[in-house]
């Protein structure tokens, strides 16, 4: 993540993994999730805020997921339904559940068919939030797989090349694919230039946005740099930006996620489905259907390696590929605490005393 | 294809379809290839040029090949090998063939087996050029399937965000889905910022490559307009550029595609692997594993309706899906001719006087 989204030191508390895990899955306990959807839930956002994912973490997050439990808007306990099954795939209506609640498990089905046929992939319909996406595919690689995943996620905030209106959500895309030595890679990337929620991070944090990120109202690309305005007063361009610089090709990923997760699974295009009907698309791929994992480890590990001891051009002290910098902040974090902004520990400790949760953070 | 790339009008010279193909399939099969297989690799380059992708139609690529065969790199009777084999899987050694040779075939395969158990994929190890990638998803768009297509092109191109070598190839991304009323969507992107073979085509045309595309060959980012070097003389940066604008999005992608294509086939990275020995990744996708194919046609016209209709920014006059555009030049192509460059005709009658083979373009 760029240093812009990070906590200001003098801002930060840290509170250990135990306790933000703890605090969250009393939280969704008291939303009306089934302990075992709780736990997997808080494990989304916790396995997020370790990696130093804060955008999709507990900070962002939470509170979102609080009201539209709230609101009535997600389903706690939803029935969550298959609507089509094959030996390799699957559609799933989610009844409204949080991503995070159902996108695990449904993973966890196209690992079990990818197990037993080599590849394996379900399409979800009907839910909310999804989370940080590398959670999907990292947990394919546990089991030996390349893992991949998508999410259609609305169409209010992403406009076309030269287009005026918005069509798409942020339209993240993940990929993963374990290594031997080395940390595997771990790819989890808005079709945006930016993620949505690392531009609320820059309001709580004061720092600006980069031109061609955002556009107007009437779809004008800023070419300034600006503060964050509010939601509702601007949209997000494709990653690339202008055509010259590779708009088209954000634009075209982020179609893709739209035909992938949304028409796929028969929720409808973004634009049509609307800011509370999220849709997802993961993917399992049986390494061993296509050459031996160990031949395939020591090739990933040679590229790795070749990548992360590569001299850096000027001006950079390192060359990092995705997941990396994410897997060493895991390390660092669960030794010595989550930096949280010190207004994401007193929300906590708000929501504690006014459900009589009985916890106190850091 | 940005204007920068099409050939002059005064230097245009227009082919009928038919007369290309004649040329092209009369050289294919002088290198030594079979009937069939001179006919596929054909298309895959007529295709392309009626398009107006002429990056990677006969203009660049013919001679190229011509030269790789009469060098022995490629073998136009090539033996080719299945490694390992599921329901869902196959795993290829090409033998060294024509990447438009072979790969239209691995396509077929993974479109049969898609069709028996909802998804089919093919990787192939150890081929030459595989032309314009759009092309292996169409043909799956024309049996009611989703595509995709990866290809890692060797490792001397394209180096990672902040490194100073080359690693990757331009590893390019197809992906294509079928719609009812309108042109499908056909998206195919190099994830450098521009495909080499356009750069190529700038130095024919006489344009600049734009701040941002290349890098010297010590890894610094080029930030100035300027006339295309020779091969050899500067690394292309991947897609977005610089870090701020997103040029860790296309160099994640590449090495997807490097894993996907290079590792996952067996053929290794493409740093190691080399400028002879590319590979491919192919899928399937079955739509009707997923939700009915009519729902999800007219779902997808809803989308493409939306995006192609909609008001566009100041200064253009329609906003394009990927694809629509490619669409509509065929069309018009077809009906009125390929217009190449005098040069390519040129060299067209040159090779024919040569070899013998008796036409003469246009």
């Amino acid at each position: 993540m760029l240093k812009r989204f990070l906590v200001p030191e003098e801002d930060r508390v840290f509170v250990s993994e135990e306790s933000v895990r703890y605090a969250t899955q009393a939280i969704f306990l008291e939303m009306g999730l089934s302990e075992r959807d709780a736990e997997q839930a808080t494990d989304v956002l916790v396995v997020s805020d370790l990696r130093g994912c804060e955008s999709h973490g507990v900070s962002n997050m939470l509170r979102n997921y609080v009201h539209e439990y709230r609101r009535g808007e997600l389903n706690p306990k939803p029935n969550v339904k298959t609507l089509r099954e094959s030996a390799v795939s699957a559609t799933w209506d989610a009844d409204q559940a949080l991503g995070i609640q159902v996108g695990p498990r449904a993973m966890e089905l196209a690992i079990e068919k990818a197990g037993e046929s080599g590849i394996g992939a379900v399409a979800i319909r009907n839910c909310g939030h999804v989370g940080m996406l590398a959670y999907y595919p990292m947990m394919a690689i546990a089991h030996d797989m390349i893992g991949f995943c998508m999410v259609s996620a609305g169409g209010a905030l992403q406009v076309p090349v030269f287009g005026s209106e918005p069509v798409f959500g942020t339209n993240p895309i993940a990929w993963a694919a374990p290594a031997d030595k080395h940390a595997p890679f771990v790819f989890d990337v808005a079709t945006t230039q930016v993620a949505a929620n690392k531009l609320m991070l820059t309001r709580r944090i004061g720092s600006k946005l980069e031109p061609g990120w955002i556009t107007t109202l009437e779809g004008e690309p800023v070419m300034e740099s600006v503060d964050s305005p509010d939601y509702g007063g601007f949209h997000m361009l494709p990653f690339g930006g202008t055509r010259e610089n590779g708009g088209h090709k954000g634009y075209g990923f982020a179609t893709i996620v739209d035909i992938m997760a949304g028409i796929l699974s028969g929720n409808g295009p973004g634009f049509i489905a609307g800011r509370l009907h999220h849709s997802q698309f993961v993917m399992a791929i049986k390494i061993d259907s296509f050459v031996d994992v160990e031949i395939f480890k020591a090739d990933l590990d040679k590229l790795l390696e070749k990548l992360s001891t590569m001299k850096p051009t000027k001006g950079h002290d390192r060359v990092y590929y995705a997941g990396l910098i994410e897997h060493e902040e895991t390390a660092l974090r669960k030794k010595e605490g989550i930096p949280y902004h010190r207004e994401v520990v007193d929300w906590f400790n708000g929501i504690s005393d006014e459900l009589k949760l009985g916890f106190s953070l850091p």
